[in-house]
């Protein structure tokens, strides 16, 4: 049966098209674009999911969300087993962290940001503590890199794919010069063939 | 080999402790108090990990980070299969969701809400923007709770520990009276004889 990936353009739903690229999967796509003037999410996502958010993916008539589930679930019953640390490996636990890092923590900040962002000069002092905060986090992610550009052991992973959006804002924010590693590792990203049919799928991307 | 939790009191890490009674494992507690003018976790914390978090869990010379990445490691490695739905069970994808929701999306609001609350009045349209989104979550984990109070299936997961903080954050907020299965999940939660131990030896937690 076809998932259907319910996928907001600019957005953390781009890595699962990336992903369902990878693993040669059967997918659909059902395209969902922000308002162009206050950049949310359209009130049409709030139909396929209480919280109105995306991703979520359809799978069997089973709804499922949450960016890392929806990653570990198709590698799991799609085909996707070599891009999962094996249980036993000296890997997992570094990878069930990747997993749970990137939406878990890394995300608060770079929310945070956004939504101080928009209260003026009296959130200053609050904004400065939350960007030391921010840069702690691109730090820890440029610092845990290995030198061939996975977070987790030596090959390509989940915790990889979940990880590019974090990399890919740490990017957008200006921490590529200070961050070689991170800025390699979203052009590693960008150079898979999965990635680029993925972006031509999913339709406008930041920067990229 | 004994497992060391670095715990902050009142925070996150009081469920970690709760699954290790639940389990029966061997565990130590290495205590960190908040500031009590900032609330700030200590500097300390920062000798543990480079983010200076908590929980963070020590277990044969490594360090494991993010809550729910520590449950899912502590049910896998010591003795918690139980606690786990099975990988090819209906519940697997459900499981995998609220691992995911607890930190990557319910905390975003309420962290969100904790820092614009520092800035005055200039936040006030953003803050209520936030307490709408916020709302929308209690409700769905509400909504979510089975009548006999799990998250997922019909006994206690490692989905309910991790699910525990945000239900009591909720409970905290006030959202009790509208919300009574999530009361009455916290409740189940404080009246489980490992929780109490936990809850001894963890200190201070909140209102309970």
């Amino acid at each position: 049966m076809t998932i259907t990936v319910h996928h907001l353009n600019n957005s953390r739903s781009q890595r699962i098209l990336w992903l369902l690229e990878e693993l040669g999967a059967e997918y659909e796509i059902s395209h969902y674009q922000r308002d162009a003037t206050t950049n949310l999410a359209p009130p049409e996502l709030g139909k396929v999911h209480p919280l109105g958010k995306s991703p979520v993916i359809e799978d069997g008539g089973r709804m499922i969300g949450e960016s890392a589930a929806i990653l570990q679930y198709l590698c799991e019953r799609h085909g996707g087993a070599d891009w999962l640390s094996a249980h036993d490996s000296e890997d997992y636990p570094g990878f069930l962290e990747w997993m749970h890092y990137g939406e878990g923590s890394f995300m608060t900040p770079v929310l945070i940001k956004i939504y101080l962002g928009t209260v003026g000069e009296a959130a200053a002092p609050v904004l400065e503590r939350n960007e030391a905060s921010l840069k702690k986090h691109v730090q820890f992610m440029e610092d845990s890199l290995s030198d061939d550009l996975h977070f987790v052991g030596s090959d390509w992973t989940a915790a990889d794919v979940l990880m590019s959006f974090p990399a890919e804002v740490a990017i957008m924010q200006g921490h590529g010069e200070n961050c070689p590693k991170l800025a390699r590792f979203v052009e590693a990203v960008h150079a898979r063939p999965a990635w680029q049919r993925s972006r031509e799928k999913g339709g406008a991307y930041f920067i990229w």
